[in-house]
């Protein structure tokens, strides 16, 4: 380790840790420190700079907290280059922030991930949601239980689990995204391991990195994760969880093996680790040959954490969902769900429980399955016979994406890509948002049918042609 | 360090650093290693049981995980005596999932934090939500703003800022505690200093800790934190924030002088931290000495983030509340929002809206004072005339509770207080909930008047005095 670099001429108007980190900050930014990179011990470094340990110290802790580095248990403090995909992730966010009711008729929107509007009817919704008024009166807007409405536990037993459940397994959450935070908070700690599969849900991404957990990353393949790869990362390393989309991967589109499944299983057992299943598609499927059967109705030893979102699928703007945690983190899980936000909203909860109840759910999946077929089936048509020597992808059987590989003859990354395609009024989601590292993703992008009716698939997908034949090497 | 007592009898059976975690678990439950004691370094311990650094850097990283071991940035890893109030905590949370609905009816509840819904006019209710799903349709279901429905910030900017603010500085969450939890996770990491009032809200202690802060408490005195205690801690350390009650301090019932804001907002921009104000009960103000400024209000140099919980006050099943950042924090708040649970309930949102904008909220607000100034008013004087020669309390002057000492010729703790009333059928908060160390919180206990009527609290405190007068000393 070269100290020289670490050099600062000290000024009086500033604190000296604060002078440090700002040294080092430019270090990491400009490359001369890499990413990954440890630095000096505080002894080594304070005797260097001849400065207190304590200086050190605080200049390390402002580093860290600022993303510029991590620490290692009995090891020391290593350097972080700052996120390069801020700029693109914010843009991406904005344009959904921005854009939005009237306005997005304007666009081709292949990036939104819930779905749409035009066949659920808002009668029966205000039938059941009149029913739970009068029924409870203000106990529907009082009550809070952390489990949730009991009805509802009672109901998603009933019609999605046979009633094979005990119904104080269920725990109602405010959507997906909020299970993945919850039971992060419950079972993960700093520098705990997790492995995810890649690419992945970049929501996900995003909570483990708030825990301060190492990220490791095993390869998607067709079936599922490269087992090969899953086991070198499972000799080497005690894994805290495993987070798995097990159906219509986001973003790969990829549904697991039964064989697969079971293989994982048996691993998570003899390695003592958790599998997360988020389980946020599986009513789609358009596919005859593909079976539903999650991880967690395969498990025998209690090792799976099952996510349920009923936003996806049903309307985003109730925020509900579930999940079941094995027995020995049950009491975790609740305390989580309780320090997060106390309970879900009790009206909702209500409403939907009677949604469900008077058959109005499987009436609305059944039509949202039909339509979503004929999508499905158009839109690998037109990339098939509009893109077909430009890209390369595979067909899920089902959901609401496909994922799409950029071929080598033509020179143009997934990022700009996603710039081009806005100016041109077509939202595309950018491939280095489902990766760790950006690199990985460069030459991947995903295409969603679920906001998008057929006339504008087709110019969508003609649009993006030509940016991609601009590029081609000729 | 004597080494000595760490010593393995090594069996084939369970992995190295299972055992040595197992090992070193038994000596922090039994005292042998005190808690915050400084465990061995990495290499002396590897040495002296003849196995590899790796080993120990596991068992480290099991004992952290467990919640057994802390680590601290250049200096080490250290014990952590596991939560003696678990059982308490577990035992206390677990009467209000059990007693509720038409059981509670059958308890004197001085434990309910929240505003009982007698007063509530279900009907102005039903009127607003029917109007917004006949004005909306399936938007008001599937809209997903990341700061929330817009006409929503809108009002509360005009009914409760006075257009002061721009929109984009309203951020809708759902409740303060989400609230809490999501500044949390955008400003807080590993080893940060976070200043606490000494007894606190326990739901935000909970947050700070899994944020893996440090913890540092400074008692209240009557007029807000005690400022000379407050000064010293930031000699010694820097601070991320201070996490505050401002009026009516859950549990002490304190209301910061307006020369103690001003004094503290000072401190905040010359010592670099934010102020974290939990506005949670604001509007109860029975005193008409106690004038209404936040430190957000008195904020110049956009030093405070500003937390509104619309549960506590109005209804907690609808969970609602809103957030106002600092400038060069917002982009991180916001992320954390999206990545916590996407976003807050719409419909719940827009139903909100109309509810404050057609005059409800007002309505309701002033309907309750009143009522609460009576329960006040009746359960001072109980507690004066019953206890009064048991117990010392202040009056707060607003608000929903009572914080109270039990005098040194009572001998009994707030733990066994609570249990012998739960037995009585009468629910109270134990001051050990309140504190970083339970010890603390022996002599105190907390009673609330939210969910109990005038012949309630009586009959309730002569449960009490019955209680304390068993454990008198004579």
């Amino acid at each position: 380790m070269i100290l020289k670099i670490y050099a600062v001429n000290f000024n009086e108007e500033m604190p000296k840790y604060m002078q440090i980190t700002r040294h080092i900050k430019k270090l990491i930014d400009s490359g001369k420190i890499r990413d990954g990179e440890k630095l000096p011990p505080i002894r080594k470094l304070s005797l260097f700079l001849s400065v207190n340990n304590d200086t050190i110290v605080n200049s390390y802790k402002k580093l860290q907290s600022e993303g510029y580095a991590v620490q290692k248990i009995g090891s020391g403090t290593y350097a972080k280059k700052k996120d390069e995909n801020r700029k693109l992730k914010r843009d991406y966010a904005e344009t959904f922030k921005r854009i939005s009711g009237e306005d997005l008729n304007n666009y081709i929107d292949f990036a939104g991930e819930t779905s749409c509007n035009v066949f659920f009817s808002i009668n029966n919704f205000k039938e059941v949601i009149n029913e739970v008024i009068d029924r409870d009166g203000v106990n529907a807007l009082i009550y809070q239980e952390t489990l949730g409405f009991e009805g509802l536990r009672k109901n998603i037993n009933k019609y999605f689990w046979n009633n094979k459940l005990a119904i104080e397994d269920i725990l109602i959450v405010s959507g997906a995204q909020q299970g993945i935070d919850i039971v992060s908070k419950a079972i993960i700690n700093v520098n705990d391991n997790v492995i995810v599969e890649k690419p992945t849900y970049n929501g996900a991404l995003f909570v483990f990195k708030w825990r301060g957990a190492n990220i490791l990353e095993a390869d998607m393949t067709e079936d599922g994760i490269d087992l090969e790869n899953f086991k070198d990362i499972l000799k080497k390393n005690r894994i805290k969880c495993f987070y798995t989309m097990s159906y219509f991967q986001n973003p790969t589109g990829m549904t697991y093996s039964l064989e697969k499944k079971k293989e994982i299983l048996k691993l998570a057992e003899k390695h003592d680790f958790y599998i997360v299943e988020d389980d946020y598609l599986s009513e789609l499927i358009y596919d005859s040959n593909i079976k539903y059967e999650s991880f967690k109705s395969l498990d025998v030893n209690d090792r799976v954490i099952y996510i349920k979102s009923f936003s996806k699928i049903f309307l985003p703007g109730i925020r509900l969902g579930y999940l079941i945690s094995p027995e020995e983190i049950k009491e975790q899980v609740e305390n989580s769900k309780v320090n997060t936000d106390i309970s879900t909203s009790s009206l909702m909860q209500r409403a939907l429980d009677l949604y469900i109840k008077n058959g109005y759910w499987k009436e609305y999946i059944n039509k949202l399955k039909c339509m979503y077929l004929k999508r499905y089936t158009y839109m690998e048509e037109c990339i098939k016979d509009i893109l077909g020597n430009k890209v390369t992808f595979n067909s899920p059987g089902g959901g609401f994406n496909f994922y799409i590989k950029i071929n080598s003859n033509i020179s143009i990354n997934s990022d700009k890509l996603f710039y081009r395609c806005k100016r041109q009024k077509v939202l595309i989601s950018p491939g280095v948002l489902f990766y760790r590292d950006r690199d990985d993703g460069l030459k991947y992008f995903r295409l969603g049918y679920s906001q998008t009716e057929e006339s504008k698939i087709k110019r969508g997908i003609e649009i993006i042609d030509k940016i991609l034949s601009a590029a081609e090497i000729k």
